[in-house]
Formats: structure tokens, C-alpha cells, sequence
């Protein structure tokens, strides 16, 4: 990109923070490589700001990338020389917080971690949590659609945003800070946004609709002979008012004995045995309330369940470890490089069944392969890595997909469930996403970005 | 419509059951007169069959208005002469139930009543729930993105919809029948179709996530000094996890004390008096539980929320008169011909400052206007009756919706909570609804519908 045309930029964005090529190039590009890939970043200090950018970028037929906390797992905010990153960081004022009616009104470049900390206070939260929440910018989670470990109870992001505002392809601004839940006030555009990823558009400010804290919560660490048991225990704990269930993650063996050897636990420091393991968490009014509630649950459904072990967490400190057997996923990419990594959703009771049979397929392209599982239970989410070092070649990596994604869309299950589609998944959404829906989605794609400036390549190719 | 054009439609929707010009003045048009307006009704028998149909007036250029259950309260079922209806009555297979995963998967023309029903013997619920259960439809209450007493809690429709299916106005299928909560691939375009009431294509088949029903629950009915007080019990009621709040309805003076008469409750009978009554339900795993919470609950904010007096049901036939109270609002329409409604979120703590306002403005355009306010105090949605006949002229309509919308946009409220658009609102959205808002959604309907096919006229208007 020649200097003068930074230099035209600096000029026609005054407020905002600019880096260059040579800057980028000593930055920490976050979780993929490719994000500091373009040829400069800008940095404005609010939506105006934005919207300055991205008529700059219009106008001069520059593409445009918007980044939050680049945690991003598919690619979704790669960058190519030529190309303009609009970082969200300097958008990161929460602008509001009405206790009362449980609203959060946020700059979309403020941190999950932040916003929770600032609820903190008043007893509430957003209702979503996710292990990257120290980086991971709400502006970020509302684009990918995240979902995280209490989807099951509070829907993903996209059942969190009450309302938002985005600069849109051609430097309009649509707004709509709707704060309420209920609108029926013609069509609700806003869903545009959240899960496109920046290519419709740069979510600048969002409303977030929030949750009461439990007073107290207890953890619980469960070996079960299978995800069918696991749901089975879940759905008591879910239909019971005692408590309230707050996570329900499912780890099969192959993944807490890898985890358990990386964290150096001792062996028998936690039941690890079962094939597989559920971490349940509970929150009660009291944390003798929340513990109870664990016990007798588990009690109650021991036997029907066919509960292997069990252990009620009975310190703050047995609770976190049994937390970062699930949380510190990095672990397995310490073991692997770059292993390949899938997020799926199973629909309904067929999660033994999908376990089962992707073992076999992955079995037969080779036959050291094996998965990693863990996940969200109560909603279905997987996440699987494979054991072996990336990246595939093409036709390997595409062999695994048809093994992972097989009948998944017709079963009415998700070849992406928390990540996005990205620039990873850009094959499977090609070959796997209803047609009608793909044709849509290039119709709604080329109308509002006729120009292609907004994140070019992304979940749709559009010519 | 000439009887040539009828013949030809019977031939191409063989399985569809027609009604004329004829038999249609004989029958039932629902909640809104102008419902069979139209010249002719098809009730096609499953999703092929909406196809034709679609597909036939297309290539006619005849308009297609979709209807349900004809409870709508905006008139966006209304039909003119020359018009056809796509009666859905006939898609009323619940399809699937999963009570493991708490799915459903239904056709449009199910009412809810019917799936609630079904949906008992599992312990579980759609998560939503109102008046118009017995006759309102699944595909009806997707088109306005139905909201009622249970969305504080569980969302409005549009969160309790996992995947959809629409025939689009080409005829083409959108089918994204996801079963499961966490998708993000792609844009999620089933979103364009709810609360699009029909004018983008006809949902024919929905994927519906389900909530486990409490054990049992308990009813309270408190009169308290305004709703700011009845906000800080609801806050104190969903902080608390011994049990779960179900229903926090705000009724205020003047419709409970309309409503006492009407139904022909001897004074005293329950406590009726103060500014405000919150009608309360609680769940929990027993009755006694339940009555125990309430109890528990109340007496621990009675002091701090200034409560006036409260009654905790003992029987289910008081809980009964606390909730016809609430729910009888035909009562209204009996003291008063056409009585104006309304339908407003209003958000925040703004509740109470929001009724004095309207109280005033409206008797600046009548002495003798007053409204009837009572509502869903936990997500701010109020509904209203002005105390005189309907319909109104026109400049006096729209001096009241002054009244009651001013600002109300730009709060971050609604001027159409959870009834849509229609007809009755048209006017409110070209004056209310974000403009840039508005363009997008007319460019989204030219290019889904350039024929303007699908319930032309409603929400918005294109040449």
C-alpha cells in the first residue's frame, strides 16, 4: 500500500490509532497467523469514526476487516496485503448498565471479561461465558454468534443482543439500541448481523440482555458410561426448580486423560476413569444450598443414570481443577501442531452414536487417527481435535470433513456451531448449507455490499 | 374473482381444500372482520401444496396472504377482493417430539394449545404461552414474533425457534430445519421470516425448542404503589434460585378495578385495591414448595418494595380468578365498542413515569380519555385500551399514538411489543421506525418478492 495513500487515511480518520505494515509486523497478530496479514490497521475512538473508515475504504474499492479480540477459531478475520483492518479497540466504553431492567448497552470492542467484571457488582451477568472471555470482544461474539458454556440456558449470542448498531458497506448507519426483549416492529434486521462476520456490516455498539447471579454456585465432576447417561442426569437437574444448572460439559476419555497427563494431575487426584466424564455446575442461593442440590440430584438419578463416580467439589480450588481440565484446550496444541479442530452441533440423543462413528471413519483414512471429544452437552456442541500434527493436505482435511459432517445438516445438526464459518469452513458451507439458503445469502450479500468491501471472501463468494 | 380462475386454482392445489367468495361469508373470520375479504381461501395439506399454490399466483400476479389461527391484533391477515388466502389449517401435524434434546418439530398450522398439550406427558413446554393459545397458530405466532406472559423468561418466538421452513415467493423451499441451538453457518436467514408477517414467504414447518414444566406452581396476586415497587419483587424473584419464577403480570388500577365488575367479583373477594397488583406464578418441584417461595419471597421485600397487601393462593380456584382477571381482557371490548389498543415496550425503570405521561396527554385530547393499562412487567410490555368507542378519525388515532409513542424509539422501546404490524401500525412504522432501518427492509422485500406477491401492504410499502 503506497504511503500516500496511509497518509490519506490518517488524514481522513484524525481520531484514529494507525498502524502500518512494519508496526503490524511487531504486533501479536492474536489466535491465527493471518490476522495481521493486511497492509495497515486502523483503530477509530467511535462509530462515526467507523463510519469514516469505511466510506474511505468504499470509495478507494479497499476491503475492510473488522477485528475484535482476535480469538477467532476459522479464520474469519485473516487479512491479506491490500487490505484495511478496523480494529474495535478503541470502541470499548460500556456505555450503560440498568440493573433493574437487566440491560447492558457496550462498545462492541469491550472485552466478555470486562463487561462480566462491571456486572459483577450489581449481581448480574450476560447471560454467556466462554474460556477466551479475557480477550474475546462482544462486537467479535455477536459477529460469530458464540455460544459458549450456558448457551443451554440462555440461548447464544444471538438471544443476548436486544439491539445493535453497525456501520454498514456504504457508511450508513443502522441503528436500532432496541433495549427491550419485546419488538415486533416489522422485520428484525439486527439478525443480519449477528453470525455474518463483518461481511454485512461492523457492529458498533450493541444492547445485551442480562442474567441474576446465582448467589453461590458448586461444582461436580461425574464418570458415566456414556453421553446418553450424561443426558439423562442433565435432564434432571433441568427439570428440578431446587437449583439452577449452570454448565453441563462432557469430556470423553480420550480427552481427560490427555488433559489430566498435561496438567500433571496425580493419578486418582480426581475420578477420571469413566469413559465419560460430565462437569456439572450448579447455582443455589447459598453455596451449602448449591452443594446439596448436587448431592441429592445425583443421588436421586445414580442408579437410573448408571452412575460410575462422583465428586462434589467441596473447595474453590477442586473446583477450578476440575474446570481447567475442560478449559485449558491449549494443552492439546502443545501435543499437536495446529491439529485439526472441528465444532459441531449433534442434534438430540445420537451423540454416542456420532462419537462411535466418527472413531471408525477417521479409523479408516488413517489408522492412527483418533479424536479428541469434548463439548457442551446439554446443547449438543462438540468440539473435536484430532491427534496428529496440521495442516492436513487438502484432500485428507476434506476426507475428515465428510466423516464429521456426514448427514449432520439433514439430522438438523450444524457443520459450525460456536466458531463461524470463517475462511476454514468456507468448503463445508459450500458443499453442506441448504442451496436456497446459499443463494439467499449471495442475493442479501450483493445488495447491501455491492462493492465487496466488507471482510471479501468470507462465509460467501460473491463475484 | 371469475369462476374460471377458481376452477383453474382447484386443478393446480388438487389436494387443497377451496373455498369461495360464497362459502367464506358463511364462516368464522377470526379476531379482525377484514380477514375474509378475499375472493377465495386454499388450504393446501402440506408444504408441496403451499408450493403450488405459490407457484399459481405468482404466475398470476394474484396476492397471497397467509393466515393461521386469525387472532392477530394488527390486521395483518386482512384480505381485499381479488386477493387469495393460504389458510395453513390443514399443516397441523406435530411431526417429532424429542424430549431428550427438547425439541419439537411442528407444522405451521398447529395451534399452540394442541402442543402444549402434547408436549405435558413429557414434563415440558414450548416456553411460551398466551391467551389465544386455544386458536393462536406456531406458524402465526413465528409471523409476529409472538411474545406473552413467559418471555422475560424464555424469549419471545424468535428465541424459541431453532429452525424454520418457508416457501419463499419464486416457490422455492427455504429449508433450514435446524434442531439444535448453536449454528453459526452462515447468516442465520431464518430470522428474516419471523415477524415478517408473511410478506417475505409462508413458514410452513418450525423447529421449536422446549422448556422442562416445573413440578407445580403457585399464584400471588400483590398490590403494591406502583411498578417500580412490583420491579424490585420480580428483581428479588429471579435473583433467588429456590424456585422459578413463571409470571409476573402488572395490572394497574383502573383495568382491575374494570375488570373486578365485569366478571362480577363480590368487593373483598380479592385484594383489589392498591395502585398497582402484580399477579405472580411461581414454579417449584411441589405446591408446598412453591406456596413456600411466594410466601418466603414476599416477606422478604414486603418492607423494602412498599407492598400493600398480598395474597398467596390456596386453591386452584383462586388462582383461577387472580388470572381472569388478567386474561378476560374481552371484557373491555364489551364496555367498549372497538376500544383503540395498543401494544408498547417500554424499557427500563421508565414504567411508572411513562403511564403518568400517557395519562396526561391522552386527557389533553379528550377529558374524558383514560387508558386501561396493565401488562408484562418483567419485560416492560404494556398493553393499553383507551376508554371509548372505536374506530376513531384518523387525526385523533394518530394524536394518541403521539401520545403513546413519542420518544419511545429512541428509549430504546417499542411501538409494537408482540402483536406486529399489519395494517393498524403502518402508519406508526413510517413515522417511528429507524429510516435506514426501513430502506433495508424495503430492499430486502423487492428482492425476495418483486412482485409483491406475499401480503402486499403489510409492514411495508414498495411500488
Amino acid at each position: 500500500m503506497p504511503p500516500s495513500l496511509i497518509a490519506e487515511l490518517r488524514a481522513a480518520c484524525p481520531n484514529a490509532i494507525v498502524w502500518d505494515e512494519a508496526e503490524l509486523a511487531t504486533r501479536d497478530p492474536g489466535f491465527d497467523g493471518r490476522n495481521f496479514g493486511a497492509s495497515v490497521l486502523v483503530r477509530p475512538r467511535d462509530t462515526q469514526g467507523v463510519a469514516a473508515l469505511v466510506r474511505f475504504c468504499a470509495a478507494r474499492g479497499l476491503s475492510l476487516v473488522a477485528q475484535g479480540g482476535r480469538t477467532g477459531l476459522a479464520g474469519g478475520a485473516a487479512t491479506q496485503p491490500g487490505q484495511v483492518i478496523c480494529d474495535l479497540g478503541g470502541l470499548n466504553k460500556i456505555e450503560d448498565i440498568d440493573p433493574s431492567a437487566r440491560v447492558a448497552v457496550v462498545q462492541a470492542g469491550t472485552t466478555l471479561g470486562v463487561l462480566q467484571e462491571a456486572l459483577a457488582v450489581h449481581g448480574l451477568d450476560p447471560g454467556i461465558d466462554l474460556a477466551a472471555r479475557g480477550s474475546a470482544t462482544i462486537g467479535g461474539m455477536v459477529s460469530t454468534n458464540a455460544g459458549g458454556i450456558m448457551a443451554f440456558r440462555n440461548g447464544t449470542m444471538r438471544h443476548r443482543v436486544l439491539g445493535l448498531e453497525a456501520v454498514l458497506p456504504d457508511g450508513r448507519i443502522f441503528s436500532d439500541l432496541t433495549r427491550v426483549l419485546k419488538t415486533s416492529a416489522g422485520y428484525d434486521l439486527k439478525h443480519l448481523f449477528v453470525g455474518a462476520e463483518g461481511t454485512l456490516g461492523i457492529v458498533t455498539r450493541v444492547a445485551i440482555r442480562l442474567e441474576p447471579v446465582p448467589g453461590a454456585s458448586a461444582t461436580a465432576l461425574v464418570g458415566v458410561p456414556d453421553a446418553a447417561s450424561a443426558q439423562r442426569i442433565v435432564r434432571h437437574f433441568l427439570s428440578s426448580t431446587a437449583a439452577r444448572l449452570t454448565a453441563a460439559e462432557i469430556l470423553w476419555q480420550r480427552f481427560a486423560a490427555a488433559m489430566q497427563r498435561a496438567l500433571g494431575y496425580v493419578p486418582g487426584q480426581l475420578p477420571l476413569e469413566a469413559p465419560c466424564l460430565l462437569v456439572l455446575g450448579l447455582g443455589a442461593d447459598s453455596i451449602g444450598a448449591a452443594q446439596a442440590a448436587l448431592e441429592d440430584g445425583l443421588a436421586a438419578v445414580w442408579e437410573d443414570a448408571g452412575i460410575i463416580d462422583g465428586l462434589v467439589a467441596t473447595s474453590q480450588a477442586q473446583a477450578e481443577a476440575i474446570w481447567r481440565l475442560r478449559e485449558e484446550t491449549g494443552e492439546i496444541e502443545r501435543m499437536h501442531h495446529l491439529p485439526p479442530s472441528f465444532d459441531v452441533s449433534v442434534p438430540g440423543g445420537a451423540l454416542d452414536a456420532y462419537v462411535q462413528r466418527i472413531e471408525a471413519g477417521l479409523k479408516k483414512i488413517d489408522p492412527s487417527y483418533a479424536p479428541y471429544v469434548f463439548g457442551h452437552l446439554a446443547d449438543g456442541n462438540l468440539h473435536i481435535s484430532i491427534n496428529t500434527d496440521g495442516p492436513l493436505s487438502h484432500a485428507v482435511h476434506e476426507a475428515i470433513e465428510d466423516v464429521l459432517y456426514e448427514g449432520l445438516n439433514e439430522a438438523g445438526g450444524s457443520f459450525s456451531a460456536e466458531h463461524g464459518v470463517g475462511l476454514e469452513k468456507r468448503d463445508a458451507y459450500e458443499r453442506h448449507a441448504d442451496p436456497v439458503k446459499q443463494a439467499l445469502a449471495r442475493s442479501i450479500k450483493e445488495m447491501l455490499d455491492p462493492g465487496n468491501v466488507m471482510n471479501p471472501g468470507k462465509i460467501v463468494s460473491v463475484d
